[in-house]
């Protein structure tokens, strides 16, 4: 007879963000192949990337794979570390008036002699599939308003949740952090959904009590392990968003990556929690497709 | 021998609106007439009003009597309730365009008919004293960016904790309500205070309990006696934005005004807190002068 190792440990879901970004790239691909037949529109994105940082151009390359997979056409401008703000410019201004470019990205961070605010103000808010612009930020914000664009990483998150049937109405939510590309637009998108929101950061005084709180927690600190399983209220769905290198002499390549949240502890509180890698990393390409699309539909007036 | 009656129920400091208020406009005037003076400039406030509701006209008549006091030039335009769309947005045009009008204020609620995004949208950012704009909401919610002007209400809460030495980095901060023009734009200045902050709404499921984590309360529910002492953690800061008409056959008008907080139970708790009326209320007009000014300085280049 054999013995069962008997455990009382639960696990939690693990949410694939893999696995939804695969079936979210799929149904984009749809929807671009009916457009195209439908009204002969191809959506294009196209990229501005200024110097030469090996992060910057991964992140380029992936998102030109993602394009061509699901039928975008996309544009690339390549700009030498020196040049001048006004170069740039003069790219954007290009992408606002080409007809054929429905989305336009500027591959950040910048130089640190280019003015970022006054770069991304360049954009046309109609092809501003970042959603960094800051009319879009206060739409986003406003009761009766709707931003044109939702930026893409907490769009993601808020895309898992959905997809995972997770409740947000009523729910108490905590973000921690509150950057302006993740974990700002977090917090104004969980209030839009009927959460009770509390942002986390830096100047907290009890980060883990409040953390403790949450029945959703995204965390966007970018700070490897910050969140300990005693951090969580159990039951409660994590998102991490964070996506941080720590050293690791066993791999191959000396390091490894890790979320905010220690993922072993934390899956025996959680209900359902988002590996890093293979969480909320691959939403984020799969929304700004999503985002091309929809400004190539809303440009040209297709439903 | 006298016997003293002996309590230990501590009162909290009441924080005098009116009092702050007063001083404000007294500091305004006093810059008003520097202008004046070195730069010949006077600054100007004008006023749409479209329809005749009592309450509408008794707010633009105190706008108008506030002005004359600091010597800001006010200016109204005054629609008939039937006008059109495109009649306000004219008013709003020549008021964007006179060289002496350097805020726009449209008074709400428009009747049903007109749309409000639409006219608050005519207005000139540089002129939008009301900071509505999305552009200037989107400014206030992201950091490293500022807004050309912060909604004065918001606005008056923040100068009442600041006048009383209250501070605010590192605290819990709750805000009931989650309107666009108090309770959203007031947990947004929280936030860029470096509080903690958690908006509590309609669909808070605890509120009793998150409002008694806050070490400041900003209520900006409309619903009288909402807060009762109960909800209050000891030593709290209560800034009570409320004015809610009660019946009261006792008064003359058949009604009284109240705050959305239970004055008399939270003064036996809190720290510090507003009354209603007295509180924030005479703050409103006078940030609404500071910020007609501060756009007749920024627009004329004057330090």
């Amino acid at each position: 007879m054999q013995t069962v190792a008997m455990t009382t440990e639960v696990s939690s879901t693990i949410i694939d963000g893999k696995f939804v970004a695969k079936n979210i790239r799929g149904e984009i691909a749809n929807e671009v192949a009916r457009i195209k037949d439908s009204a002969s529109i191809v959506p294009g994105l196209a990229v501005i990337l200024v110097g030469s940082r090996k992060d910057s151009q991964t992140y380029v390359r992936n998102k030109r794979k993602a394009c061509e997979e699901v039928g975008i056409a996309s544009f690339e401008a390549s700009l030498p570390e020196d040049c001048t703000e006004e170069e740039v410019i003069k790219h954007i201004s290009d992408f606002n008036n080409n007809p054929s470019v429905h989305g336009i990205l500027v591959q950040l961070p910048l130089p640190r002699h280019i003015n970022e605010e006054k770069i991304l103000n360049a954009v046309y808010i109609e092809k501003d599939v970042d959603g960094f612009h800051p009319l879009n930020i206060g739409r986003l914000a406003m009761q009766g308003r709707d931003p044109l664009f939702v930026p893409c990483t907490p769009k993601g998150c808020m895309e898992l949740l959905h997809r995972y049937d997770i409740e947000i109405k009523g729910k108490r939510a905590v973000v921690i952090g509150r950057s302006n590309i993740v974990g700002m637009p977090a917090a104004l998108l969980l209030q839009r959904g009927n959460a009770t929101v509390t942002i986390v950061h830096s100047k907290t005084q009890n980060p883990e009590e409040i953390t403790r709180q949450a029945d959703i927690l995204i965390s966007a600190a970018g700070s490897p392990n910050l969140v300990k399983g005693s951090w969580l209220k159990p039951g409660a769905v994590v998102i991490d968003v964070g996506i941080n290198a720590v050293d690791d002499p066993e791999s191959a390549r000396g390091y490894r990556l890790v979320g905010d949240v220690c993922f072993e502890e934390a899956r025996k509180v959680a209900s359902a929690i988002t590996p890093v890698p293979g969480g909320v990393g691959p939403m984020t390409i799969a929304m700004l497709l999503s985002n091309t699309l929809s400004s190539a539909k809303r440009i040209h007036g297709i439903k």
